[in-house]
């Protein structure tokens, strides 16, 4: 299965291409693209609306400001849909979390923190690891992996 | 012209009728709908591209929350658009406040306060009033009729 | 496979109801529990290292104030862990939306609005809907439910 | 007809030059002052009440800390103003949003977000296409090329 | 001399009639008027601009959402002026504090609590007081009945 | 008469020396001390127990952070006591301007603008001024100045 | 040893009784005391600059607003000062939060929660029973029973 | 007696240095570790549960973001827990400052201002000079010393 990754803008990539990483150190197969709830609405349908057909998981939605974009592509799949606050010119990033936290009962998001662009894709590798073992064997190493990192810390 | 009137819920019905009520005291015709970005986007995006040839001047969009609704509409049509952030369940409708007014550049939601339907329509009539002398006329007085009502202000 | 849910205190039990009622009418089982990180921590920890093993998908913690609970879940779990932000007295729930939410890189929290419930409860359905496709013509079924509700609203 | 361009301080000039480059892309004439709501409060009521008269079909105001500039315009015009909060030295320009949307009810500003001068333009010359085919056409090739500027994004 | 008191909207006298209690504790003339900067500009300015020459020492006023009273009033006169940020609707009074105290430089208001008018009257007390030794003992009247007030506090 | 100026730390200095510059350009003499509410309380009741006997007329104090300063000189004399919130390393001045401007009722203190010292002395000098003839006409000739710098803007 | 417990106002008294509660439940000795920061200042730092010969281990001061009170209890006495921010009339209790833990390097204050009296008797108690191993055992069956308490929670 | 410091992260060691550099002004020995409440809980839990025996007098733990860190560590032990809110990459320590304070009645936690690290060193030994007269003297020369930096500071 795959993860799909998509963000409103270029100036947003800077942040997700942690996400792009994460995948990336997974073995997780993904797909990126820039577009826009309200610049290009009909290709963003158009992408959303086939990912659970062409054997995606899971969308990640990075956006900032007035954050629409996970909402937007939630309204046309069923498939969890993780949205990145992405900080932007003002406010730390409320304004992008507010726009993606708040959604309307119904429809569900599911938000990580400002920036969180890595833990949005380790949790759509969690998300997968629920029926796939291989990736649960790697997420605990994962986990013990930086367990390790935080055990041989050093302060100088 | 008219002025269409959307809101995400028919929880919003208590604040969008205040525009309801100023669009009749200047008789002007309005279209009101509930339609929501997220559990019914394609009826939104139907009803939202005819309006300019069925003559309308302007919609105004009231939600609460991660307030996608206006920024949805102004996805789909080049009418202005006028946001009215409604109040809901928490922070006392800074989410809807942020939701609607920090819109990418590019595709503008004009937004009153919280709770404003009744500036959201006031701000709708003098758009058609740049062009129309007799609501032009009418705002004249309705100014009037309101600075002799704080005017004759009495306290007790 | 089942979900868990858990909550800090028998005062969430208001809201996170809202989780229970979703998933019954989907009819998932479901696994409900009182528990709290700061005043059962070793109960909370058994409880939730065993979930994979017993066939659980995800854990939905509820919490107010300084919300802990889904933050140390996911450390013992590799889970999806869905956490509800509880309004409680005071900041309408930005504490605990801001304590869920900025989780450190590494440990991911999918966090829905403040007392959402429910959408913690159809995030949860969407997760086990990636590999069931029962549940995912079930979600169907909802989504076009409630979009005839809201185009059959009426407005007195 | 033309736009008007008003700001409180040529410090806000950097952000209000936005504005007047979409309106110069767009052909459309327009008037820049500077003026304060409370410096030079009869100079900016002088150049206010002849707007409509001398052909301006809207004002953009901006202006950043405690912005009555919007309001204080629009209680001298009932020609539609439009408010761009200008992100000053302190609170990341949430003292100009609140001090400009928060209008109490018979005055409305349109607010955008803050810094967005240009999304004002845009909603000013949406206001003339109303009724300007002209002005409707160069909007929909706006829409048209911001679309393909998102479909060619390139991340590197 | 005289303290004059003006207020944007009779809703704002439940709170502004505190100040009214204060300055009839105190003895001192007072002149209340209901005005507000956006709907009746005019009939502010005619009446803030005599106030020097009609023997006042300084202005209250009072306002809530937007509030711009207190800085229009500043703009007309060199009088000290004092805020009354007024809690409205939302945002818990922060938006009327903050288009209060927010002012350029070189327009200064004094803004107290939010919905503190007493505290204004104490403040407009204290600025004649500064040349009145008849009120500045009265002032220490005041505190010194207060401060007893506190020490014979009885818990229950 | 004189005006008093504290502050609760050499590093507000950068912000007050504005207020100090305002107060010289008007020839309005004072006194500048720094004296802390937590670390020298003793030495600021001392300095402002006579600050009315030595001939002031008004204490402008500037703090950051948890800002007590206003507030305690505010206690020990009724002098109008003018708070400066000073912008620390966090919350943008939010705590300061809080911590000054939410006094208890029976102890104003008249809070201005963050960073907003020369606001500060021309409010101290608007005091003065009340009973000084040549003040007043110095603060018109700052006010006429103000608006021809304003009126003679250039943007480039 | 013995713990004070001193708040500005009777109105604070409700919340604050929390903590007598506890301490009486603890069989703690304590001294409550009504004073304020501004307006009994002399009578405040009489009580306080004794606690320690008298036997006392810590203070407890509650207050709401612009919070002052426990900052000039710490500058005051070198015993541990616990502060807890009382949520009065506006902004949920963020005013007297910041005003109590944002001090100045130099004079510590222990914060707790917003209301949070009870919890700040149990951190006064844990700071006598660093050394008192009676009170040390006494907490360790208060952690018991309340942990007790959660495991038998039933949700109805 | 020691003090035990705990950190999240190395990269909150830039603030919590702060702590160590006062522990080591006043003689005070102590024991620096970094663990995380979500990377190590088991080792923290290990840590944190022998302190008592081990000679410690306190805990301080510093955060940033969802910082249950403080939280954590005082569900494991009846020692005083201070928490050092660190400021991160959003919010200006907003979001660790209210994870941290907002603790639920049973489990407190003394809280300091973000990056207050020095101070809950002052308030750790504070705590150890309720009997110990040899650091009771310290803290006396170290509040006379901050004193007279105070009353010998010079503005240039």
């Amino acid at each position: 299965m795959k993860i799909g990754i998509v963000m409103g803008s270029t100036s947003d990539w800077n942040v997700m291409k942690g996400a792009v990483d994460i995948l990336e150190s997974f073995g997780v197969e993904h797909e990126v693209k820039v577009l826009s709830a309200h610049r290009t609405p009909h290709q963003l349908e158009e992408w959303v609306k086939d990912l659970r057909q062409r054997g995606f998981a899971s969308v990640i939605a990075g956006a900032g400001g007035a954050a629409h974009l996970a909402g937007v592509v939630a309204a046309f799949t069923t498939l969890p849909v993780i949205g990145v606050p992405v900080k932007g010119a003002a406010f730390e990033g409320m304004d992008s979390l507010l726009s993606m936290v708040q959604m309307p009962s119904g429809i569900p998001v599911a938000v990580v923190a400002v920036n969180g662009a890595k833990n949005a894709a380790l949790l759509a590798i969690e998300i997968m690891a629920v029926t796939d073992q291989n990736l649960k064997d790697k997420m605990d190493s994962f986990r013990k992996e930086q367990a390790e990192k935080v055990l041989s810390s050093t302060l100088s």
